[in-house]
């Protein structure tokens, strides 16, 4: 690299399809992005292998060669303990020195959160830090109608106080600026009633200092109806309700296939329409399927991790280096902390 | 009454559609179950009214005026404590007594949950009530292959206790027995993860104290996307995380159709099986409306109380009625006690 592009640290093992699509989505950004520089870490042998059989610019591209990986059924901490050169470390690593500026992971989530803990920094303010998920919605957002929202913490941090997640709601507002380009986004807190004094006492307390926000466009509470709707743009809660708001609509997808089914077989008028509607249904499936929309952002380290999901094919692999480089170039990180 | 019926105190007012729906409720009852009675609870006026206009056997109905209700947008223990003669305090009082054998109300869910805890008496063993929740899965459930699972608490009791969660589980199970007839449901623990570790304190105790617990079929954690599946009959968590699923839950159904209709737009040979899709898709809605069947039911009081959905018509609060009487004649309450 003569002057000094973006670059993308990808951790090429322990997506659900090996290597190979997550090399192939590294190169596909080596043909599209003139700014972006890929840095594949894994298995040298097999990275070398599939750059072979697969179209890409060589210029934008490098390899780190990491002798072993963290498979998706591993307990992280024991994993990372046991291969302190597993690829997600060794990539999370070459980022906090700086020799890449985003860590791009289709593998073990709770892995990658813990990599990226060990070797990133928190920022100042950040007590915790969230996994963020895009999710579809009903509704646009933003001057662009984008059909997405954000819900954090999804993951990373099980149990949130209130100053957590203040931070979290600062985080997001952040992000859905930057990333979805919406402006000044609406942010609402996750709770069993939208009156401010629902919901067990840290996300009442929360409510207190969100209302009095001055950075934030902060909505009040919502509640679970509200996520499919997408009545806000930024959706804040703790790491365990947020898994599983996330999970239930991951696997609304399916239940809508299964009820259509029941519906197939429950009245012939609706036949016709349910046979024509099957390719229809799948599709409405995928739009179901949050993580083919570049992946989830680990956010409160002064570096970022996107979690691509583990079934990501190239595109999808594409999209998150494409998402984390923007974040990078806009200063993500910096528009956090400017928040808080 | 020669003999003894069992007596279902119906809450009158307060629902959306006035008094009108469950007095019809009732009348539809009055002619369909012999071995039931009817106590019809408010305003008497309004209920005479109702009664001459609607078929109904006069024997197994009788009235009890109260004076007041408590209306749905009211903040429950403000107006109880406004309006001690509220019909829902009347009924829950006239249970208590002795005077009929179980409470149903369409009105005001918080209003009902603390009438029942003013005046009935929690059972041994159970520190804090749980609103229980039937909805739609995927699955069938127990030998008639009911297509609805159980989810406790979705409100009643915000922070719950490991202990909590148990005494939940048991009283699921006891309800998915008697009513379900299921003779032998499987109890799941929502959690962020199936591994008996994951999730925050008081679920990792939960499951290992239900883990070794001799009278339920206890199936370890469940994950959000099982909660549409289907995956256990009876699903334990506290009324937070509960009250965001079931509220997600019920925003599915109007997201089905949007997403729908977003399809619609999108792709031209969808259309015409959309189009013929559309009252399919409306009656997939109500499918997803829980509520429609037979209420929800507060646990772990020596009396049963069910919560009919606001929304409910005659039907709806004939079919809680129904339920009502069944808990009462199985001796639920027993039944919950016996398995703590």
């Amino acid at each position: 690299m003569a002057e000094r592009a973006i670059t993308i640290a990808f951790d090429v093992m322990g997506g659900d399809h090996g290597p190979l699509e997550v090399v192939r989505g590294a190169a596909l950004l080596s043909l599209e992005s003139p700014h972006l520089h890929a840095l594949l870490v894994g298995d040298a042998e097999a990275i070398d292998q599939a750059l072979a059989e697969t179209r890409h610019n060589g210029e934008r591209i490098s390899v780190q060669h990491a002798p072993a990986y963290v498979a998706m059924h591993e307990k992280p901490s024991a994993a990372l303990a046991d291969k302190p050169e597993a690829s997600v470390l060794v990539a999370a690593r070459l980022v906090a020195e700086g020799e890449a500026d985003a860590l791009v992971s289709a593998g073990n989530t709770g892995a990658g959160v813990l990599a990226a803990a060990r070797t990133f920094r928190l920022l100042p303010g950040v007590r915790r830090a969230a996994l963020a998920s895009v999710y579809p919605t009903r509704t646009g957002h933003g001057e662009k109608k984008d059909p997405f929202s954000l819900i954090l913490d999804v993951g990373a941090t099980v149990e949130a106080t209130a100053q957590d997640l203040v931070a979290f709601a600062v985080m997001g507002a952040a992000y859905a600026r930057i990333i979805s380009r919406n402006p000044n986004p609406s942010v609402a807190l996750l709770s069993n009633g939208t009156e401010a004094m629902k919901g067990p006492p840290r996300v009442v307390e929360a409510n207190q200092i969100l209302a009095g926000h001055p950075g934030l466009r902060f909505v009040g509470n919502v509640e679970g109806v509200d996520i499919p709707k997408g009545t806000a743009d930024v959706v804040v809660t703790d790491g365990f309700v947020g898994n599983v708001c996330l999970k239930m609509l991951e696997g609304i997808g399916e239940t809508v296939v299964e009820l259509a089914n029941y519906a197939y077989a429950s009245r012939l008028s609706w036949r016709l329409g349910l046979a024509m509607l099957s390719s229809g249904l799948k599709q409405l499936k995928d739009l179901t399927d949050w993580e083919q929309y570049g992946g989830a952002p680990v956010l409160g380290f002064d570096r970022l991790f996107i979690k691509a999901h583990g079934r990501s094919r190239a595109r999808a692999i594409a999209n998150a280096g494409k998402v984390a480089a923007k974040a990078v170039s806009s200063e993500l990180a910096r528009a956090i902390q400017e928040g808080l």
